[in-house]
Parts: C-alpha cells; sequence; structure tokens
C-alpha cells in the first residue's frame, strides 16, 4: 500500500459519505433498472431545476470518454466531426474513443503565450478555443471548393474548466454559443469538472449560464464528490428520437441506473455538489498562495482545483518520497512540470503536510 | 414507490453488505485510477487463484453488454464474425452493440423442443448451441466456394447459463471447446449469471471447468452480489498486446477502478461469491416445488434461479397487484409467460409472501 | 486461357459494344470530376423519363456491396438495421459490409416449399420475402417491452430479381411497399439484375412500379450490358442534405465519373437497356426448354436469366471439360445442384453449343 | 458542353489508347470475376519483375480514397492511427474515410518556409514530412506517461508526389523507412501520382526504391494513362490472411476485375507507365518555362506535373474565359493561386494554347 499523501488527480477517493449513507440505506430496496427507478427521475428534476431549464431531457452515464463518445454520436452525422481544442479530451485522451464511432475530431489549436524556448509559462487561455476561431474554421470550410470531400464540422467540444483548469468568461461561452447558432451546429461542453469551474473565484459563469449557452453539457460526478457519474443535460430536449439503444448500443446504460440517480439526487439536494466544489477550490487556493510565498513558479495561473507549477528535478525527486503528484510534461531537461489537484474532500492538513514537503 | 415485492429479476437490488461495509471503509483512501490499483491486484490474485489458471490476465469492466463488445473486439479480426444462439444476448438484446463495432454475429438457431402450435412447454436445451451445430457451421462456411465473400467464424459465444437459465454440461463444454480448438477459434463464455449455474444441483461444471473449456469468460458481479461489475477472464493470456487503450476506446475504463477490484476481491474472500449464489439456488428450488406443488405448468424446468410458469391471464392480472414479475412472451391470446427471479438477497419470507399470492 | 463455354455467371464479359465505342469517341474530350459531369446528367434525365418520376435524385455507384452499403447508410440511423431476406445478398455475400459500416442485418426467412429431406425442388418463391412477415416481424418488435434494448427496424432490402433468380408480382411489391408507408420505413429495392426482372416473361412489374413502390432502388448495370456501374434512383429525392460526403466517405466517389454517366446514358438511349436484358431472358427461355426436352430437374422454375438444375455428379465431371456454370449447393451426395446464367450478350450458338456437353 | 481547354487536374481524360483498344479486342471473351482472372496474374507478374521485388503481393482497387481506406484497414489494429502530413490526402480530403474505419489520422505539420503574412511562396518542401519530426512523434508518444490512454502510432503515410507536387529524395524516404522499421511500424506510400514522380527531372528516386523501403504502396493509374485503378503492391506480402474479405467488406472488390488487370497489363508492357508519365513531366517543364519567362511568380518551384501559380485577379477572370484551372487557394484579396496539371496525354499544342491566353 502507498500511503503518501496525494495530490496527483481529483479522482483518487470514493464518495462524499452522504453517498455511501444513503446507498446503505436502499441498498435492499428493489428498483428497476436502466435508469428507469424514482431516483434518476427525482435527480433530473433537481437538475432541470438546478439549470433552470424545465424543458431539458437528463441522462445519467458512468464515466467522460463514454458520455463523450455517446453524446457525440447523438449529436453527429456520418459525416460530421467535431470541432475541439487540440488539447481537449475527445481530441488527445480518450485513445481513440471518437473515431472509434466514426468521426473525425477536428482540431483548432488552444490559443497561448508560450514562447516555445524557454522553459514555458503559459497563459490563462491555454485549453481554451475562440469563437473567432471556430467561426473562422467554419467559414473556412464553407468556403473552400472541395468540402464535399472534407469532413463537415457538426458539433462544437468545449470542456470547461479545461484540461489546463482554465476557464471560459461568460462572454466568451456567449460569443461560442452565437457562433454556433449562426452555423446551426450544437455547443457541447464537457463539464467533467464542472462544480470546480462553477465554484472558482475568477469566474462569472453560472450553471444557468451552461445551460443557456450550450446544447447540451454535463455535471461531472466521477471527480466532484460521487463514486462515479456524469449527468448529461440536453437544455432543449435530446435531437435524437431513441437515446436509449444509442446508450445502450455504446455499451452505456448501466442496469443499476439507479446508482447515479441516487448520488446525483444526494448532490443536488441541499448544495451539496456546490459546497464540496467550493472546498476544492478554497484549498487549491492556500495551496496556490503557499506555493508562490515559497517561491514556486506557477506554469499557470489556474482559477480552478488544478494547479500546475515548475520543479527542478532535484526537488521533485524528494518531494517525490512524501508526495504523489501528477506528471504533466519536461519543458527542458532539468525541469518538470507537475500537476497537484485538490478535491470535494481534501482538508486544510492535507495541505499543511503537503507544504511541509514541497 | 412501487412497494410491491419484486421477482422481475436479479439485479433490482444493491450489493452484499459486506461490499458496502468495505467501500466505506475504504471510501478517503487515495487510490490509483484505471485498475492498476492494489484492490485489482488482489482480486484477480484470488480470482486466478479460484480458477485455477495463475497465467490467466483479469479486467474488471462495468456492464455486461460492455464487457461483450469489448471482449469480442478483442478476439475479431475485421473480417470476422461470431458464431452465437439466435436467443443468444449478443444476437438479440444488445440494441446492435456488437455491429456497432462492425461485427456481424452470426447465429445459430438454439434447440428447442418447442412444438410451435400448443402452448410451449420448452426442453431444458433452450437457449444451448451444440457442438455438432457449430461444427457444421464452420465447416460448411469453408466448404462454401464463395465464401471469402462471407463473414468468417472468428469466435464462438456462449452464456453459462443461457438467457433462459439453462445449463451446459461438462461434456457439452468440452465438446464445443474441441471444436474451436480445431478450428483456432476462440470459445468466450458469458457469464453474467456464473454464479448461479455453478451452484445449480444439477450441474457437474465448475469454476475451473469454465476455465479450462474457454478462451475467455467473465464472472458476473451485477447479477450476483455486486452493485455493478463483470471480472473478465483470459486463462490462457489475453490476445492483443495493448488491452488497455481497446478498453478505454469503448469507453468502458472505468476511472475509479477500485470499486470494481474491491468489489470481487470482496465476493472471491471466503467464498462468498459461491456462498451467496448458492443462496439463490436454494430459493428457486423452494418456489419451484411450491409452484409445481399449487399445479403450475413450468414453461422450462430451470436449473437455476430464473424460474418460468405459464399464467392464465386472469390471475396475472390480480397477481400483479402484488408482485412484480418479468414479462416473457404469449404463447396464445389468455395465457402469458412470466420469469420469477430469485438472487442473492433473496429471503424465505419472500418466497412465502410471494406464494401467497400465486 | 480458359477456353471452355462459361454459363458460370452473368458477369463475365466487357460491355455492350455500343458502350466501348463511345467511350473511345470521348477519350480525349475533358470532363469534370466526380458525377458533376455531362453525361452524368443527361443520363440521370433519361433514367428518370423512364422512371417516371421527374424529382427523383440519381447516383451512380461502381458495384453492388458498394452501392448497398451506402445506400443503406443513407437510410439508417445509428440504432436501426435493415430487414431483408436471410438469403439476401446483403446478409448472406457481402463480407459483412453492412456491419462495418455499424448496422445489423435482421433476417425474415424466405419462402421455400422445399422438403429439407429429399433432393429439394424449390419453389418459385424462393429468396422472396412476404409482405405479411416483414409486418410480422415490426409488429413484434413494437410489442416487445424490451425493444429499446434491441435494432430497431430502420429499412426493408429485398431484390429483384430475387439470388434465386424469383420475381416478386406487382401486387407483393404493393403490399410491401404499403407495410413499409404503414410504418415510415423506407423500402429499398436491389435491382443488380433488373432489366432481367423486368423484360422476364412472368412479370406483371414494369421500372415506373418499381419507382413508384420504393424509396430508392437502382438499376443495375454491371450484370447487364455495361463495364461497370449501378444508377442509383430515389424518386421522392435522397433523404440526406449531404450525400457527396457519405458517397466519399465509403470509397465510392469514381474520380471520372462520366465513365458511369456515359455507359448509363447509352444503356437508356433507344432503350437499349431494356432490348439486352430481353435477349438474356430468351435466351433463358430456349436453354430451359431443351433442359426440360432432355429429362433434367429444375431446381427452381425460374423466370429470369438464372436457370438451376440439378445434375448427377458423374454427368457433372463430364460436362465440366467443356462448360463452366456456377457451383449453387450440394442437395446430397452424389446429386449438384449448378447455375446456368444467360446475358445481354448470349447467342443461339451459344445455347446450341452448351446443350451439345449437356 | 465545357469547350475550354483544362489544366484543372491530371483525370480529364479517359485512358491511353492502347488500354481502348485491348479493351475492344477482349470485349466478349469471358473472364473469372473478383480479379482471379488471366489479366491480373499478368499485370502483378509484370509489376513484381518492374519493382524488383518477386515476394509482392500484388492488388488492383478502384480509386485512391477507397484504397487508401482499405490498406490502411489491413495495416492498423483498432487502437492505432497513421501518422501523415496534414496535408495529406487521408488527412484532409477523404470526407473522413479513415476515421469511418475507425482510425484517427495523427497529423505532423508538413514543413513550410512560408511566412504566413506576405503572399506565400512554399519552398520545395511543402506536403513533406520529415523523419526527424516522425521519430520525434513516435518517442514523445512512447515517453509519455498517458500513452494508454491516446492513439497508438500504427502506420506511416506519405504521398510520392505530394498533394502539392513535390518530392521526397531517396535519402529521405530511407530515413523514413529506417524510423518505420526501428519501432517496427509499417510505411505506406500513396503513389496516386507515382509515375510524374519517378519520371521527373528532379529526382533520384526509382520504382524498385519505392518497393524498398516501403511496406506498401499504389501505382496510381487513374491519373496516369487508366481510365481508372490503383495498383497495389505489399513488397514483402500482405500482412492479413485474407485481404479478399476486408476488401469485399469495403465495397471495393470490383466484380469484372480484369478491367484493373488489363489497364495494367497495358501500362507495364513495353514500359507505356513511364513514357507516357515523362510526356506530363515534359509538358510540365514546358510551362514552367514559359510562365517563368513571362515574369509569373511560381507559387511552389514544382518538380512534377502540377504547377502552381500565384495571379492577379483581374488576370485570371480573363483567362477563365478560355481555360479551364485548378483553384487552390487565396493567399490576399487580390491574388489566388491556382494549379495547372499536365497529365499523358498533354501536347506541345495544348501548352502554346495555354500560353496564349495567359
Amino acid at each position: 500500500m502507498d500511503n503518501r499523501i496525494s495530490f496527483s488527480s481529483d479522482y483518487t477517493k470514493g464518495a462524499h459519505p452522504r453517498i455511501l449513507e444513503r446507498l446503505g440505506q436502499i441498498n435492499l430496496e428493489q428498483n428497476d433498472g436502466y435508469g428507469t427507478d424514482e431516483y434518476c427521475k427525482s435527480a433530473a428534476e433537481k437538475i432541470k431545476a438546478a439549470c433552470g431549464c424545465p424543458e431539458a431531457d437528463v441522462f445519467f452515464l458512468v464515466g467522460g470518454t463514454q458520455t463523450n463518445q455517446t453524446i457525440l454520436d447523438m449529436l453527429l452525422k456520418p459525416y460530421e466531426g467535431v470541432i475541439a481544442a487540440a488539447t481537449g479530451h475527445v481530441a488527445a485522451h480518450e485513445a481513440g474513443a471518437i473515431e472509434f464511432s466514426g468521426h473525425k475530431v477536428l482540431t483548432i489549436s488552444s490559443d497561448t503565450d508560450c514562447d516555445g524556448k524557454d522553459i514555458a509559462v503559459y497563459s490563462d487561455e491555454i485549453g481554451k478555443i475562440k469563437a473567432s476561431d471556430i467561426k473562422a474554421y467554419i467559414q473556412g470550410f464553407y468556403n473552400d471548393d472541395n468540402h464535399e470531400h472534407m469532413v463537415f464540422p457538426g458539433a462544437v467540444y468545449i470542456s470547461h474548466p479545461t484540461e489546463y483548469g482554465t476557464l471560459y468568461t461568460k462572454a466568451e461561452l456567449s460569443a461560442i454559443s452565437q457562433v454556433c447558432r449562426e452555423f446551426d451546429i450544437p455547443l457541447f461542453i464537457d463539464g467533467a469538472r464542472l462544480g470546480y469551474g462553477l465554484m472558482s473565484n475568477r469566474t462569472d459563469v453560472t450553471l444557468k449560464d451552461i445551460a443557456k449557452y450550450s446544447d447540451v453539457f454535463y455535471i461531472g460526478g466521477t471527480k466532484v464528490g460521487a463514486l462515479f457519474g456524469e449527468a448529461v443535460v440536453f437544455p432543449k430536449g435530446v435531437p435524437t428520437k431513441h437515446p436509449v439503444p444509442i446508450i445502450k448500443q455504446h455499451g452505456a446504460l448501466l442496469a443499476k441506473g439507479w446508482l447515479l440517480g441516487l448520488q446525483f439526487d444526494t448532490l443536488f439536494t441541499d448544495e451539496l455538489y456546490f459546497e464540496i466544489s467550493k472546498n476544492a477550490i478554497e484549498k487549491a487556493e492556500l495551496l496556490r498562495k503557499a506555493l508562490v510565498e515559497k517561491g514556486y513558479k506557477l506554469y499557470i495561473d489556474s482559477p480552478t482545483n488544478q494547479q500546475f507549477i515548475i520543479m527542478e528535478d532535484d526537488k521533485l525527486k524528494s518531494l517525490a518520497e512524501h508526495v504523489r503528484y501528477g506528471f504533466w510534461e519536461k519543458p527542458d531537461d532539468s525541469h518538470t512540470v507537475i500537476r497537484l489537484a485538490t478535491d470535494w474532500a481534501t482538508t486544510d492538513d492535507d495541505i499543511r503536510e503537503l507544504m511541509r514537503y514541497i
């Protein structure tokens, strides 16, 4: 057993205790399968209320890659691909799940201030794509005489927070949404870490904004207090007559669907989802201040629960004796960028222990 | 809330209490993701010991359709399909998950004694396919001058127990295995309800036999005491160099993989899996005897936890006020075949309550 | 070089001489690519006139399997499959091309009078499926409580003539069409040998009927006078906004599309297509009469250009010294069913030569 | 009918007259289908001799996208993608045919000297990828801790000539080949315009070099003297036991395969393929010199049959009255880059006529 404290990711622990408690309470209850149970219904109602979209369709899936793959297959026609940042999860880290489903990921470079030569210090914009770039891509596509021999842009995918912990502003989301609607292309927001974005001190985006600007998004549970689970929301309704066989066909229909419903019902009771998301942000802020005080160079000035710092390899070696961290990249031969992630359960003590070693 | 007692399926309840207890104990432990944790390792070791195959590779996936789809994609070349009973789960009830992955299901009629005219009473053979039929299929394929324009048989899929609760004998499994090895085609056994097969009073097949005769099989958790999860075993090792990206590509790689490991570690400690499977069999036997005593006609003389009876529609209507059952089929205008399933948690009281209404 | 006369199939020769002549005439003309040329436009107009459907969309593809695969991908949603006869080309002889595109073939047994024991003599109905069976299949599907876990019927595929040379009557086509329209499912008619069906002495079906009763069909060129090519007709328009990228994505967009256009333009000038189809029928009738006179047993009383007879293996051996035939199947140990196909270029001399050896 | 002279592409005309002549001669011969005929055998032998690889497997397919899709499906495991230039045909202009088959195209930027601000003048390197970049990509992949969640590089695809008419040197091909062999990854050379590359005045690469350095390549017919057709060569043998069903499954198995065999047999008799390729090069050189003399700015100093020039939009407008050209791109608001392609049938008169208008 590895007993070092871990900041390697935000999915190293189980679930919020209230979830385990309720799982225990209903354990021998008999529920209908495949998401047709009462807990799924209740959770969906609470989520629709929180999102301010009573017309929404809500589904519960198990994990992020599965959700991205299944949603995109619902959105895209066979000859369409999805526009995404080159650093987006669907483009880079899903082992080709989108292509396995027959669709191309049409990548746009995400914005960086990196000079590419010295030790990189990225801007707050890394991981994001711009409305103007999306528009230019789509216009460029339709202006190309040859575009019927190319992959049609059929959806736009963004992550909020991004894979680098950065956030879109409300104005940016609004602009992207406007481009999408201009070209009648749905906007899909990957919210695997949505709670940590919404509870950031540096955001003007609310859950209702997410629902307003997107055509589909999901509220991540796996990384935010649940054992597993992602709540998929189609604010204006799901665009296919038969979503269930599509979900089933992807091997994504959980038999005991109430396990998902119950978890999200718990997270959306008494604002638990927001409360525990806030905890991760507070601990990340503590950590960030302590790091800056100790003179560490932030790789990204992240407003969410993932903090990235640049360490000398010698120091990192001794840190590794006490702390598990996320390897991010090697900007040169003697430094390493690492990720330190807080989560819904991180305590002040955890931060203090980490800072002792750093 | 529907408070009627339910015998509609064997996946209406949560998990064995020992599993919930251990989930609680380790809830705030920090574990590595994607199945690389200690619980998965420990569970795999216990399963390999129970199967008598120390060289096996073991993976943990979430659900049955997902597992069938992912395994078949590991086994089959692009131009190959899988031989299965027409009534097999992969052929009939997975919304085309196998075809979604590009493979054809090559169906063989499963054996029946049904005369197709009167109210059907099926034999114990329903849902099974025969070694001789598989051999005839494969030989017929290779004897066809045109076979390079057809789908090559690339694997054989059987369920044990079958979707009808019936069981293969050891001699039958051995014969099927021999045909597969003669033609160098892997045998895949779907064990979504494996425990209920192994603990039947009417079987000579052990877990070690399953491992011996197959090239890959899985030990069902979802229907046998776990919240979810299927333990996939390749007795002679997995046939691909990189199983992880294939699993990931199917959206089937659970982030918190230890949730699967821990559940199977618990089920394979002190033979819990077998003990709770035995409970379902004992309760099914109680039920079967009571039904026969009351004069009910068994649709199939099932040796496992699923019992099928033929009811007059009038009687069924009043039964439905108190009991949830599984609809199976309508053999004529005034009768219905229903399924009554026991499980790892069914009690004597449950059976008594059911028999009061029946 | 094999100099035996061949009746093995209807695609052993090149093209009608008028096609070669025109290819020579325009060889150094410069044409636009990908089917945007004048010959494709002209051919499409002539075909639309012949079909009596001025609103139709017409495409030209290269071969049968390619056409079936591409059309079905245009018709079907991801969770839908195609209903077809178990003996249908898409079900049996396309190496899984439909499943490669992600769709299941939902098979219905085609009607036979075969007793399955003696040497089989099939009825005129072999290879066909019935409106009532299609309706029963679709109704059975929607009546199944579990149908959202099954593959939705999304199109009906029939071949006319069938793979056995048999023909639907106008009443049968009308009935199938009606079922399709009742359930809002498109009817797709594979006309790889359409000319030979339309020119049969025993049919009441015209090209306009084909266009009237179907939602899409194709007029086979490969087997009826062209070097290659199938003219796809959507009488009421193609159901996708962007057919070209779908065709391209299947590798089915011929660069020099005018080669297809020119061939069909020729075939649909002065009714050449019908005239040469008639030739195959006349020769097949000559052959059939001669065979019956010599006491041969017809396996199917085929009304089109494919004749099937049952031969003793000894006789077949000596026939094979002079004649190439199509092997069909072995009904018992001492007999073989063979196919003898006439085509657009078969002559009276060919038949006389064949009869000398038979 | 558009009677302007066309330099828009190299696939605007039919076939070399010798091909049409032979098609006429054998038109009523009866040949076996699906590429099993004598012409395919003869053509394969001649190609193997020309390539200096007697152990090769040779197949004949119809068109380029079809060939790329089918070959890559033979080369790649399900979790693998293909490395290609971002400007490569498989990456940019096949409507997602590779993703339709389930594989990701892993793009590497092709080398350019373009400064991106003024009117671009590209170097001779555009469209090419470097051995060092391929190596860095593969090493970067395996060094990434997360690579099992990414798409494995499973093949390298290059075009020779590239889509921009540029050529690899023998040293560059050798270096790329060495990287591929170091990592046990096959090298696939798209030779849709191979003849025009081999006959360039500025190349040291022979057909035998192509065969030596690659694991599979094809000899383009569609753009070099044939009606259609690409001859696929696996110098060390095809890497799958059953190529035919894979070809069939892609809808790529031509019924009258001898049409392909005969064309390549003709092209590889008396070095016709090389002779007619040389014609295109000579005419392109004439054109290039004339353009430079007239003061035109070459966009790329192309060594093959495609010439790219930058024209003022006003001049282009009047040119368009007499000449069809290929639109390439708009470097700024008042200029356009156009492509002028010569081919196997271009005459001195054609060039003279073109130069009158330019």
